[in-house]
């Protein structure tokens, strides 16, 4: 390094630890020269906003082009990829000083530019290499798509996210996940953790994982099921956001094995229609967030959100609604189960299969039904078999062969599923004794129920599956950061 | 039932609909009478606001005192203990329906009441039962305290918490919890979701659950290591909040099987002290919020706040800052692990056993060192020996046989470790070597360190540790929801 090299470091870092020992984004007069602001964290505007002026900023070199003299340079921040030139006529270090995936700290003027999207570029005036990759990325990510087998997509993920479309789905994620928590919390629901280790699983069947807790058998929880109900006792309305474990042996593009569960559970309902009326205004809420927190990924992936209500309405309610829907329409078209598979049956000329659920080939012909003559992308299915609903749900008083629950599919894929819950101690008794299931395994449940519940219920949506079918991926492990399936558990 | 009942029941249902259906509070004319706003959700200076007025609320009867020819009835709401009066002279319903732990909805006036703590009190006009328990309560929960063993407070968790105060710790773990988040939120960490089902623990050592995978074996992860440090690469600064699996045969007040980790990476750091700092921000933000999120539970629970700066000076600086401490003073003390060792041992005249590591009596006498000369509740201690440390923690370039790490300190108890990580992929794999393991184990993580990774550094915070010292219990599972601990896997 040359003499002057050093000394750019050195002022570099003098303004930096100004900077974040203070905490603060200005800088300070060092006596020598004008200090430059550190802009790592500021948005786009807020750097536009400093045309004419120097700042320093930290990031990874995204791409390098080299052009006959200079070279553009693709800053890649915690957030932005934003378009830098260097060139010998005011960069003050050496060219081979770029290299791809370093990660840097520079000195850089805003420079007004036209060509550029943004109205404005960095010419690059000092730099400081902070790392130096060994080698080159065995797999290209700078393009505008990481153009690869899902396989490698995910074999190489801690590299492949960094690719600035992968990287989206994921700040995508948390803005819809911090849309609905937010969302709740506005509705008075209480944020609860509950443990993920469990002595008995809350939906039954085989598809739990097991393993050895200090000489016992413990299982890992398929959902806070008994959890949040517990908790409605207590707080009234509760939600959690965590992992959920499904020992499940589907190999599709549907299925996780470890996946990341918004569950709400919420007391007092007159009606479990309640449920899906909060759960409507909770999706709606958090796309209307996402329009603002997340519209620079939105943009980049050319996401297609949504709409409700009457915006819903763009391709126009083209037949007449099914008479036999009894239900009232909501902004979200809503039909009950025997019903919807009538109507797939009849309207696509197709066998109905399996009685007492929907398949996935079902789900996706309602779907499109629905957005043919409803213009809405999302269908409430309610009252599902009582035959296909774990114990707890409650039974329809008018029809006990079916269930006060309701699934919420989207874009053709079952995104939640929900419903009212036994509340009254012995009518659960009753109901996990006629299914030939054991009450002394769920003592800890029952004493709930024993004690006092009101009329409650909730539902778990798949973050990863809502997250998926926004963004228009066929396979869900696209929007899964680090997906676990039956083949895969790294990295 | 009789007739009058009836009618009551009718109206407080169409009203109640009314609300639920729209989402609103406000009631709407039923042109029989005036209807009454539904307030459940409300804070209490708001229902003190609709004093005179009828209201609409739901709950649970939490306690019952019968007097001569009246009765006192606690309401227990989703975050409220109301007082109401039942009197024959205006409540339209037989007293005999008031038992505790139904649940109940009500129709009842506003009316002011001096004796009353708030200013006013509930006259209960009429009711209508949603749920009576079976039988009453195994253990009063009804008290101010629930008087009974750690054993049965936990074992009838899901009773025991329904109690005012029990119910409070959780919420002000709620709140502290959002108040790390937003701050982080702010300091534009972006939040993650990582798997908890992995190939291989971060922490290494025996301490880990194992389970069979589809054939395979997969750990429960003991942390979110190696993806937080993954996505450092991704987004530059990350945090994360959800359990950590801890297989540990300890028997003790301080330890929990499974627990809620907070934990935040960050990358461009100039030191590892920005790591402290950033901590110290996020406790006094959390802190600070907590006091208006939750000021009705602090108070329930008697909270003692820490105060930071020269707030935490109440008991003003006794002794002179022991010499021997070269790092600069930050508002929370900090003072290098093996000055630590040498001042619990000399001032309290006690041999030092482990050299590498603190004892937990050490670290409680720190913190009583800490209390008395420097008023502050907590502590940092670093540059821990790199013999205790795990093979990714920064070595000091300036004394190899100590890392760039720290613990957090608080009121005798650690509640944080943290520090630098190595970065460099040449660096990473001598550490490994040198340690006697097998890099091939840590490919994926190490293709991280091989493509460029910025300088970074992070660190885990237990949540119900920080809860239990933020409000003085003794014992962790105090402040854990549903704890699990080498004996407990339920409820």
């Amino acid at each position: 390094m040359n003499e002057l090299l050093g000394k750019t470091e050195k002022a570099i870092q003098e303004t930096a630890t100004v900077k974040t020992a203070g905490g603060e984004t200005a800088g300070r007069e060092t006596g020598k020269r004008e200090t430059a602001p550190e802009v790592s964290g500021f948005s786009l505007e807020e750097i536009g906003g400093l045309t004419g002026k120097e700042i320093l900023i930290h990031g990874s070199v995204y791409k390098l082009r080299r052009m006959s003299g200079f070279a553009f340079v693709l800053l890649r921040t915690g957030r932005h990829v934003i378009q830098c030139v260097y060139s010998p006529e005011f960069s003050r270090f050496p060219m081979e000083e770029l290299v791809e995936e370093s990660c840097v700290r520079l000195r850089a003027l805003v420079a007004p530019e036209e060509r550029s999207r943004l109205g404005w570029e960095l010419r690059l005036l000092e730099l400081r290499v902070l790392s130096v990759p060994e080698c080159p990325m065995p797999i290209v990510i700078n393009q505008k798509k990481v153009n690869t087998s899902l396989e490698n997509l995910l074999d190489f993920r801690m590299l492949t996210l960094r690719n600035e479309k992968q990287r989206a789905i994921f700040k995508i994620q948390e803005g819809i996940c911090q849309g609905f928590c937010a969302f709740l919390q506005s509705q008075h629901f209480t944020e609860i953790h509950s443990p993920k280790l469990v002595e008995a699983g809350a939906e039954g069947g085989a598809n739990i994982f097991s393993l050895d807790y200090f000489g016992r058998q413990a299982y890992l929880a398929q959902s806070p099921q008994f959890y949040k109900q517990m908790m409605v006792g207590v707080y009234e309305r509760v939600y959690e956001v965590g992992p959920v474990f499904r020992a499940e042996k589907h190999d599709t593009s549907r299925h996780l094995n470890e996946y990341t569960g918004v569950d709400f559970e919420m007391g007092y309902i007159e009606s479990f229609e309640e449920i899906m009326e909060m759960e409507e205004r909770m999706l709606q809420a958090a796309l209307t967030d996402l329009r603002t927190t997340c519209a620079g990924e939105l943009e980049l992936l050319k996401a297609v959100l949504p709409r409700f209500a009457t915006e819903s309405r763009e391709e126009g309610p083209v037949a007449v609604p099914p008479q036999q829907n009894q239900l009232p329409m909501g902004r979200i078209p809503r039909i009950r189960f025997a019903e919807a598979k009538a109507l797939v049956a009849q309207y696509y000329h197709r066998p109905m299969g399996e009685k007492e659920d929907l398949e996935p080939e079902e789900e996706n012909l309602l779907c499109q039904y629905i957005r043919a003559h409803y213009g809405s992308a999302f269908v409430f299915v309610t009252h599902y078999p009582e035959a296909k609903r774990p114990f707890y749900a409650m039974d329809n008083p008018e029809n006990p062969a079916e269930t006060l629950s309701f699934d919420l599919l989207f874009r053709g894929l079952e995104i939640t599923t929900g419903g009212q819950r036994v509340h009254g101690y012995r009518e659960q008794l009753r109901k996990i004794e006629r299914r030939g299931m054991h009450p002394e395994e769920f003592a800890d449940y029952l004493l709930m129920h024993r004690h006092g519940m009101p009329p409650h219920g909730g539902l778990g949506l798949g973050l990863e599956r809502f997250t998926a079918r926004l963004l228009a991926y066929e396979n869900v492990r696209e929007a899964s950061l680090f997906p676990r399936d039956i083949h895969r558990l790294t990295p």
